[in-house]
């Protein structure tokens, strides 16, 4: 049985994990007869958005590998343990935590950091040409990785300007697409998928990620 | 356009809405052409279980709305000004906030009383005549409400003895169902379904939870 990670990074879309985007994920990861594998940075979160209200929760603190923990019901690893050996393929669903917790994308930009863990699990995974997948925001992150190590590589985030010309600025080539649709490249064995960059509806996010997740799987 | 109500109770399977759960009931809400509407009582959680160590998070305090809101990407409403008269039926999906802040059925089973906006509203959705649905532990709180009206009626929560006799124990005629099917009260226009009763698999709770999305938009 394939067993694909799915690197989380809290629970919630704008403090964490796109909580659709995971879930769906995950239910398509099973139904293609795989194996998900969660994991999570254990570090404190950026911040704590209200979600009812959109403010910041003052003086709220939460770690994004026990709030992560929510999405996989307990199941979950500590995302230093994960070794690209023990895994087939690897995807990064999106929400703001990708580009606050895993990255700083959210704040700096094209200039962004990556967490240290983050960053070596995605250059083991290339080492290893295994395939990589990113939703929504956390294409930021690959093209960071990716763009830093000059390779040259192929995502999409949707159509946002500003965001695709940040994409373009670490290195990665931006390819407009629907939110039902995915851009692969297959040199690197990447697929991405715009989803909640786009979508209006869950149905519309689900389309393109239970497509993202089948290509994934058919490049194992 | 249907509008189907989900009531919420957090976010979270130990001490909120089951995540898996609620998401696969949004995607086959939208899926057949619905509007899903999101509510939660505005109340303190029971208690937070944190979810990498299931262990209760002492002196941590959370607001089950404001929980629940991440759940419906802040999309939601305080249950207390939801109407049945404004939405066509209402689905409740199960994890433990059912059964700790919709209800205290996890501490008192049998004998547990119901927050009383969510009976107010069972109780307005049932003198409509508008379908009801119920997920994983979620039927407890329906057993309990119409059980203390005096109506009979019957519901699933999988297999469990415990579980099943305190339905019972009620007024509910428990029906044991597999986990990727589903019971339907006709007369009640009621349906249950056991997801994570008895789900190993998110797969095995998304067949059962979509055929109860399904016959709960038939029966609108």
């Amino acid at each position: 049985m394939a067993k694909i990670g799915v690197m989380l990074s809290g629970c919630g879309v704008f403090d964490g994990s796109e909580i659709y985007e995971t879930v769906i994920t995950l239910l398509a990861i099973d139904r293609s007869g795989a194996e998900a594998v969660c994991m999570a940075p254990n570090m404190e979160q950026m911040h704590v958005v209200n979600h009812l209200t959109g403010d910041v929760a003052a003086g709220e603190k939460r770690n994004v590998l026990v709030e992560a923990a929510r999405l996989a019901r307990g199941k979950i690893r500590d995302l230093k343990d994960v070794k690209a050996a023990e895994i087939d393929a690897l995807i990064l669903p999106g929400g703001f935590g990708a580009a606050k917790n895993l990255s700083d994308f959210a704040v700096k930009g094209a200039e962004c950091e990556v967490h240290p863990e983050v960053t070596r699990l995605i250059r083991e995974i290339m080492t290893e040409r295994k395939p990589l997948g990113a939703i929504c925001i956390a294409p930021a992150v690959l093209a960071r990785v990716l763009g830093t190590d000059k390779v040259a590589h192929k995502l999409t985030i949707g159509n946002d300007e500003g965001t695709a010309q940040a994409l373009t600025a670490m290195g990665a080539e931006h390819v407009n697409c629907p939110v039902t649709d995915i851009v692969i490249d297959k040199e690197n064995k990447l697929v991405s998928t715009p989803a909640y960059m786009l979508a209006g509806h869950i149905s519309e996010a689900a389309e393109g990620i239970e497509k993202a997740v089948k290509a994934l799987v058919k490049m194992i």
